[in-house]
């Protein structure tokens, strides 16, 4: 099966095709029971912004890593609904933190404040409309699982993970916000990045698609030994580039992390490693809704002073040659391997 | 199988004992793999708070309408299922209108803003931990229903209608949100209680008990003709309790639904029949936060003036009337028929 490629802008173009005609058909269903069609259009359009689909993309590798098979159809379903569930996941996280903006647009619940018009209550019910859009986006990921074409004893199992991730996604994002642990603890800031999107982003991705082609036991660990340095290293990757930006300059460095005071690996390392004068810095400065661009700077700065900053690549760096060594041992379809290794730098390279 | 009656306090503690046991293992669980275990724990006090599991009821009812079976392990998970769905939609509307109570305790985001301790972010953080465990309330009453033994058809039945709940109530409660429809539009006020909650309560309920026992067509449209008119009265009914409290005094008047200025069938009504005088009065004095019991009770009088209150009582009997007509002429098991009719009572009238 395997001198060919995986080809992953077709694969791409697949899920979303599977996206736009499951959304249009409940804009259409909507229109005819007299639902309310604009939910699934906000879905449709959040969808359309961009995004890279790394999770859809990893379920069909993972499918792939496992044999793969002749039928499509119930593959690409479930890699479709792993991009709803993170549309639900984004549109609430922006609601808990008020994001601005999400892939260039106004946040869902800023759009829907804005459609309110002027009122007193147009803060509270946005807020509340893009909750219940989020929620449909989660409803609908799973009725996307629900209605793929699967034996028993597959669905089974895709189940059990799916709703493994789900909670393990909730518990992450419970802890990031009303986590009361210090702001210097690495544990509790690497527990965050496993359970809020290490798993999520890559670990399940991959099982969920072996599942679909009947993966054994060892195939669904070996997505584990993948799966989990490859999430930590994108998600601290994430954390450091909100702060510090891309060194080509594709990502700004920005101050939202900064603002909110999460509970992130970078600043974790940085207070661990500050003197105490920089540490009080950090504190009277991180986690304030007015930290300008001035008190940003000051916090990149102590940051790299204190070592933070490379400490924080040597950690990606580590688990992206974690992720190489397992690749190279593990008994993977040529193919399949390649594409792993493709999106490994993708996800990890600091110039994305 | 049918001179005996079905015991409706002992499948409410089989409920009650799927849940707690369920709920056990999550906080169990949790606690093994450092997850905060609060989360079960809230949902369990939650649960065991009150409420009258109408739905749990009735999606056993509709299981033994369509003949039910000697397994009763699947039917009680799916039920319980449905409980927890019941606590993910109560707790997300608690924080969309920030009551402050439910079921005589605080509501779960005022429960965690008080844990975070008195800061200027406890308010959004409570909003956004409370907003978490509405969610795992969600994931969890799926988890209850991909984990119930059922045979691949009745599987695909079980989650094609559990979907189109979920997405009928999200739908409802987005209108609720989001309408812009006018205060006396009769018409929209019935698309709200139909989606949002009549649906919800006894059709879909009726109908999955049904699905699970394998139930043809005909038995599912049978849970339509019963649900949609028992469902519209329960709801009808709950929001003119809302309003003037009920008749033997156990449930108080209250001003919630006033003050949120609610898309009721009773407002609509009122605003109907009022003179123009008392239409401007009931725009001066329905929807603002401020309404105090003075205005409530001038609210309550204009209504009950117009004739609202007695319209809506009318319709709620009407409802219960054709819900009777249609058990009249059922063909369903005897002992069914007799528990539809006693909870059919239950969920409509005044003084419960």
């Amino acid at each position: 099966m395997d001198v060919q490629e995986i080809d992953l802008g077709a694969v791409r173009e697949q899920v979303d095709a599977v996206l736009k005609d499951f959304l249009e058909g409940k804009a259409r269903s909507a229109a005819v029971r007299s639902h309310p069609p604009e939910a699934a259009d906000i879905l449709r359009n959040f969808l359309g912004a961009g995004g890279k689909r790394i999770r859809a993309l990893l379920c069909v590798v993972g499918w792939h890593a496992a044999g793969g098979g002749e039928d499509r159809a119930a593959i690409l379903r479930v890699a479709a609904s792993l991009e709803l569930f993170v549309a639900f996941a984004l549109i609430h996280d922006d609601i808990m933190d008020d994001s601005a903006t999400r892939r260039g647009r106004p946040a869902v619940h800023r759009e829907l404040r804005t459609r309110l018009g002027p009122s007193s209550r147009a803060e509270r019910l946005g807020a509340g409309g893009a909750l219940l859009v989020g929620n449909l986006a989660l409803i609908w990921a799973q009725e996307l699982l629900h209605t793929a074409d699967l034996p028993l004893h597959r669905r089974r199992a895709v189940h059990a993970l799916y709703d493994a991730m789900l909670e393990e996604v909730m518990y992450g994002q419970y802890l990031d916000v009303m986590g009361t642990g210090s702001d210097d603890d690495l544990d509790a800031a690497l527990r965050i990045v496993r359970y809020k999107t290490a798993t999520a982003t890559v670990e399940r991705p991959l099982q969920l698609g072996a599942a679909v082609a009947g993966a054994d036991d060892t195939t669904l660990e070996l997505c584990t030994a993948l799966g989990l340095p490859l999430g930590e290293a994108f998600q601290i990757r994430d954390d450091l580039l909100d702060v510090f930006g891309s060194t080509d300059g594709a990502c700004e460095p920005g101050s939202g992390d900064l603002r909110e005071g999460k509970h992130t690996v970078l600043l974790a390392l940085g207070l661990r490693a500050a003197t105490p004068a920089q540490q009080r810095r950090l504190r009277d400065l991180v986690g304030w809704a007015d930290l300008d661009e001035r008190g940003a700077a000051e916090v990149r700065a102590i940051l790299e002073e204190a070592g933070a900053r490379r400490s924080t690549e040597h950690m990606i760096t580590t688990r992206f040659e974690q992720v190489l060594r397992v690749l190279d041992t593990a008994a993977l379809p040529p193919a399949a391997s390649r594409a792993l290794r493709g999106l490994a730098v993708t996800a990890t390279q600091y110039t994305s």
